[in-house]
């Protein structure tokens, strides 16, 4: 398996991205994946560039890869079992063949599903559940009674379950912490990037809903609910208390600000700030986020706005003239 | 306790945002915490949303529900004690009920105070000085020689010390490392959130002072100061050499370039990009960053360009025409 | 060693930055390393500026301060060895005089070079491969198989090789998951600052190349080409398969969408967000990034855009007063 770019004798490759079309007719792979009926490139594209070597057509091209990868992939998981360097509490509870790597500490009373691999030097707080068939990298920390559902990926370094951001300015300017012990739930399917971080609130509950896949340094304030099958972009950031929907996608470096909801399917642009609730099937972008047609406008337009200040100048200038002009007529008029 | 949404009978809950008191009428709360005098609600409105439980008042229902969830909140501290299976340094120092988890390497010559708790896996490195109180979360790397001040939390996977990014670039291109040695003090009730990190400097010193709050995922570059009960929200950014003053708050998200100052009280918008010095008592918004007020208003009008733009093209063709038609009349007039 | 602002006597310090002429007077430095020709300050300004103690004279005196900091800094390296408390893979090759520290893990087949330093708590995967004379931190993680080359240093909390964000939708709406198994390549020099993330990719690899230092918080996803000697400031984020040349650099909080070439040399503002292929040697800034120099006349005049519209609403006024003037003198002309 390799990248249109590496590809050499013997490898399969693909090309979901019609951008890399071109590369097709040059490549050196024994094998390519293409969309059936043009799914990845127009019929006559793919005439032009057909590629040097044998062609498998699939209806979707990215699956297809996807699934191919999973075949040949040669990841080797972890030995079952409890390593001995691991602090593993009495009362804790762990399912068949998990796996527990050294130095991982699971608190008291804190369950671990079948199947679940815990890597080296992760912490498992007490109380914590952690479902069936999860994987929990090293360097990650789940705080006390946090809940994770099946099949869950956790990368490296995240963190699950650390306090709100929540403090109440005293008369004397100084902040007092306002404890945060509630809830944070993590459901089925999730997948979380490196060193994102998830806290929990005061009251209520941190939620993110099954099926959401988060990418790295990502920020979750307290309170905060995905919906399912949500993508976070890396190092997007959410406020407190706001909604994410359902199949909703927001690209990399975005943000939404507290106590507001973004609807299900909406798209945030690269870079945005929501600071506004933001409707269903919504496509925006910018600082603040508005219509990302809008956005795109007036994006083209902003390079231009030195020369409109010098057409509005010289605007100002021949207007000035021409009242000028009309002035002095109309006194001569008078004047006659 | 719970809020205002999830309250269910038996739950006492709050409002102290005015957002929320239409849910007022609704709650199934045993109690709810208000405003006294209308603080959290105008009069009318609180009369309006009267809600079917107990009241009670308070001056400041967010402080007060800040004490109630202290009351109820059922955190269970770790044990005291230092866990056989950790690593203290022999000429270590700790102080009386200190709790050191499974895991904990704590170097040569540091120091813990009294009743500081040490989550696993967290590593404290040789010299390092850590006053009375803390909490210091798992994950948490504090380099050689930082010191950390009384009732300091440490959240998971912050650092504290790493090197600053000081680089000399030479004759040949490449980038000569100056040596990041000198002091990082992080002062007491300070609280930084999960995976910010603290760079240290060359010279000179980075500090955090008394009573600030930073959010998770925060930069804090070399030989910065951050001054007295400020607060960063998530994701804040700031370089090298810069000094944010005392009662500071930067939204999520925003950032300040290097050598700058940032005046006491100054408020910053999220997402901003402070390029230049922030007076004290301020509000800048934007990137860069300028008057909030006036951002607001350019923001507005932003999307309205490519509209400005066709605007201007008419007034040109407009004042065309008129331009022509006078030179015609007066073509006409000295043809007479 | 101190910072200009923070030297007693006794103390070495240094001025590269224009900015800090004026307290040269003021110094209680013993010595100032100050640029030779005027190369920190101007020949009148460096007269003016004459300090109160020793001048040492540098051509580049941010490099003669480097190295007089690199004599001076009193960093203890942890004691060689490895350490009991360790997890070392009985079939990992150890090179001559490697340090080890507790808590760290070392899987199976993995290579640690020569002279490299491993501090406590890091993870080292099965079959990674680290070369000579590094520094990999606490709480580091290195995925599987990862290739780490020469005297690379990893601050704490660094990532190399969790899954890049690949999933291909299923027209159910669910994402499945793509294996994220290729390689992930750290070439010599190269420094990564705490906490920052470095995903592999499912096919091809992600590479660092020699040279290039990142700072604290950064983003590389999979599949990503980072030059040599380039310079990514802190919470910088590079989306999938994007190419960044040789030295470039890009300033804090700055981002590049996916796909997308940056040239060789090119420079990146603050908190841009580089949407389409940058050439080499240019200079872009703004979201989305356009010419420094364009974005630079049109944020100074975005603060202005309320003002436009008023002049441009006056305009149309006056035009349309000027309009009916001569619309009724052609009428009463034509009357005549």
């Amino acid at each position: 398996m390799s990248g249109i770019a590496h590809a050499r004798p013997g490898d399969l490759t693909f090309v979901a991205n019609a951008k890399y079309l071109p590369q097709l007719t040059r490549t050196r792979a024994s094998a390519v994946i293409l969309g059936a009926n043009g799914a990845a490139a127009p019929r006559a594209a793919s005439k032009a560039a057909r590629p040097p070597c044998a062609i498998l057509r699939a209806d979707d091209p990215y699956s297809a890869f996807a699934r191919a990868v999973a075949l040949f992939a040669h990841a080797r998981p972890p030995d079952k079992g409890v390593d001995p360097l691991s602090a593993v509490a009495a009362d804790a509870s762990l399912g068949v063949d998990v796996s527990i790597g050294p130095f991982v500490t699971v608190g008291a009373g804190a369950t671990v599903g079948a199947r679940t691999v815990v890597y080296p030097n992760a912490v498992i707080g007490p109380g914590v559940k952690i479902g069936e068939d999860c994987v929990i990298h090293s360097q990650v920390a789940i705080r006390d009674r946090a809940l994770v559902g099946n099949r869950v990926i956790l990368h490296d370094g995240v963190v699950v379950g650390s306090d709100g951001f929540g403090f109440a300015r005293q008369k004397d300017g100084t902040h007092l912490k306002i404890p945060q012990h509630a809830d944070v739930v993590i459901e089925d399917d999730v997948e979380i990037g490196a060193n994102s971080t998830i806290d929990r609130p005061a009251v209520g509950e941190t939620r993110i809903r099954a099926g959401t896949k988060i990418d790295n340094l990502v920020h979750i304030a307290h309170g905060v609910t995905i919906g399912c099958r949500t993508l976070l972009a890396a190092q997007v950031g959410i406020a407190g208390s706001t909604i994410i929907g359902d199949d909703v996608t927001m690209a990399g470096q975005s943000g939404v600000t507290g106590h507001v909801t973004v609807g299900d399917r909406a798209l945030v642009g690269a870079k945005s700030a929501v600071l506004q609730p933001v409707g269903a099937d919504t496509f925006v972008t910018g600082i603040p986020a508005i219509d990302h047609a809008d956005w795109r406008r007036a994006s083209v337009t902003f390079a231009r706005l030195p020369l409109f200040r010098k057409r509005i100048a010289q605007l100002e200038r021949r207007i000035a003239t021409l009242e000028e002009k009309l002035a002095r007529w109309q006194k001569r008029k008078k004047g006659r």
